[in-house]
């Protein structure tokens, strides 16, 4: 933790309820004294040259030099070939790494009580690689696209991060029994990793037994690594067992150093504007975030005063299963944090 | 329902404790006097002309000629090239749906009480096409084969089993999103088949909100239809939501009238031939198949026995949290069907 240096990050608010959960977490980074600047950008997609649709150069320049962005929710505007906004996103900085960790929340409650788990979604092939075919009338073709470099460079993040976050061990999701090439050449690497990582234990487990195993026993998982689709699933998956998107942290990891960390949910525009939003899941992936960039005091401080805020159950939105405002239950966090220096 | 007429079922007893369980369900099906003989085939796939690997013919000729087949569980031999028993099953005899009801069992505790729901997964095509290439060295493509015939197939298979089975929705399960051309395909012919069943609710929904949605509250759902990976997923997903392989019963629906039923729990040799095995799986693998007869009473009849010797909890194997034999977990459900008499 480098003390006095300020660090600019790049603060997306997004759409719907994203500007008002955006204010909740920079109020209570500022209460917590987190050495963090922040500058806003808005990234929903323009025509660039040619027609193609692509990030704002003002986002796309704020991201390249800070590295860091945290993101609110983006509605993906209807217009005809606009691209989802993720999609986009994970392309433009080469988003390879989705980290999603689910920790059961004490006193929000879930039928499960000893989830702590972290799924690893390999986010830039397999089966979103878009290419499709019609072969004839009547059938059609999706390619599944695995390379080498990619299962390297994501069976190599899921053991890092197994070693830097003290978890003891990385499972490969696959179904090599039925694409054998494709995730065979996954799993490969994954194999070949495991060697270099010999302080982590590592097993292989077929997709569907994952899922039966996952809703029958949770406790049992640590830190999952796969292909995309794969991981689409599993990480919403998880996150239903410990509540849902409104309290899930996600953070996302590119190439050259840039990251990118967001809350998953939608932008509610039904609530937005209303001062009842849960700004929870963008606040724990904002404590991801401070993790990620070595700030783990600040990152405990706003999640143990988050955690609190739950497990006290007096001071919670809607969702929660409270009637308090968005603004009260970032008060409780605030004062929270205040209250540990 | 037709009183008198005997039918003849191919049974496919199976390895490990196949032929356990088998036995249980004879006896069973001998108690509720339920009017089936039974003609006992060796499925092991052999090596046929030109060194292709095959169903043996008696094994064949029996299915095609009795239509219908119970089946325990198979043992995939480990020689080189040999196919997976299960997938060779499925494309010897045009298995083009798997049906899987989920319902809670009273009496065998899972964090779902009100789970009702039945998974009917297009068993031919999608991510099982078996097309796989090396397009360079570190690179390789899996092809997912959407058909408008078979999406078409397994959409009415869906919509005619609702109907059938006093559902009243059927919810299509699909990542159109991102395969937009196969998952696109798929997801028109429900759209289309859906109009001519009016009295059938029809709803989409993507593969990772229905994820998330089960494991927060599974009650909502009532017949899923899908692609065939998703289905391998969302139908062990489910099964585990009530308890696991041990409990769940299956169908596979194929062209020409051929059913199989099966237990698709494992072969569990390390307990084979001991009489500790549980046979519930393949008993509700059965009553699904009387009930593919016709034979609504004598299911009825086996089904209400089955689960109220679980609801007792006085005479359980192992597995469900007893300590009786296999042999003695039947004799009970047997008394319990001459008792209904
Ligand atoms: C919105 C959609 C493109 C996306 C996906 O399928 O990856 C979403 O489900 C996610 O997980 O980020
Ligand atoms: C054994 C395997 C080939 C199979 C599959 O992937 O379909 C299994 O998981 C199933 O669901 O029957």
């Amino acid at each position: 933790q480098v003390f006095g240096r300020i660090q600019t990050v790049t603060l997306i608010p997004g759409d719907g309820i994203g500007p008002e959960i955006s204010t909740a977490v920079m109020k209570i980074f500022e209460a917590a004294k987190a050495p963090i600047q922040w500058e806003e950008r808005n990234v929903t997609a323009i025509k660039g040259p040619g027609g193609r649709w692509m990030i704002p150069p003002e986002a796309k320049e704020s991201m390249n030099k800070n590295k860091i962005g945290l993101k609110g929710p983006l509605k993906t505007p209807i217009a005809a070939g606009h691209p989802s906004m993720n999609l986009l996103l994970r392309k433009t900085f080469d988003l390879y790494a989705n980290v999603r960790p689910c920790v059961s929340i004490e006193g929000y409650k879930t039928p499960y009580t000893d989830v702590d788990l972290v799924t690893i979604r390999e986010n830039t092939e397999g089966e979103y690689s878009g290419i499709e075919h019609l072969i004839v009338d009547g059938v059609v073709q999706s390619i599944k696209l695995i390379t080498e470099d990619a299962s390297r460079r994501i069976a190599e993040y899921a053991f890092e991060y197994a070693r830097n976050n003290q978890r003891t061990s990385v499972t490969a999701v696959h179904k090599a029994n039925i694409m054998r090439m494709s995730d065979g050449l996954f799993l490969r690497k994954c194999r070949e990793v495991a060697e270099n990582f010999k302080d982590v234990k590592f097993t292989e487990m077929y997709l569907d037994t994952v899922c039966l195993n996952m809703v029958q026993d949770p406790s049992h998982f640590d830190v999952l690594v796969m292909p995309n689709l794969y991981g689409d699933i599993l990480s919403d998956l998880c996150a239903g067992l410990i509540g849902g998107l409104g309290v899930t942290p996600s953070g996302n990891i590119g190439a050259n150093g840039v990251a990118i960390f967001e809350s998953v949910h939608g932008t509610a525009p039904d609530i937005a504007g209303k001062d009842l939003a849960n700004p929870t899941a963008l606040l724990l992936s904002a404590v991801m975030m401070l993790r990620h960039m070595g700030l783990h005091g600040h990152a405990k401080k706003i999640e143990t005063a988050c955690f609190d805020t739950i497990r006290d159950e007096k001071v919670l939105t809607k969702d929660l299963g409270g009637n308090a405002k968005c603004s009260e239950f970032t008060a409780d966090i605030c004062r929270r944090v205040q209250d540990m220096d």
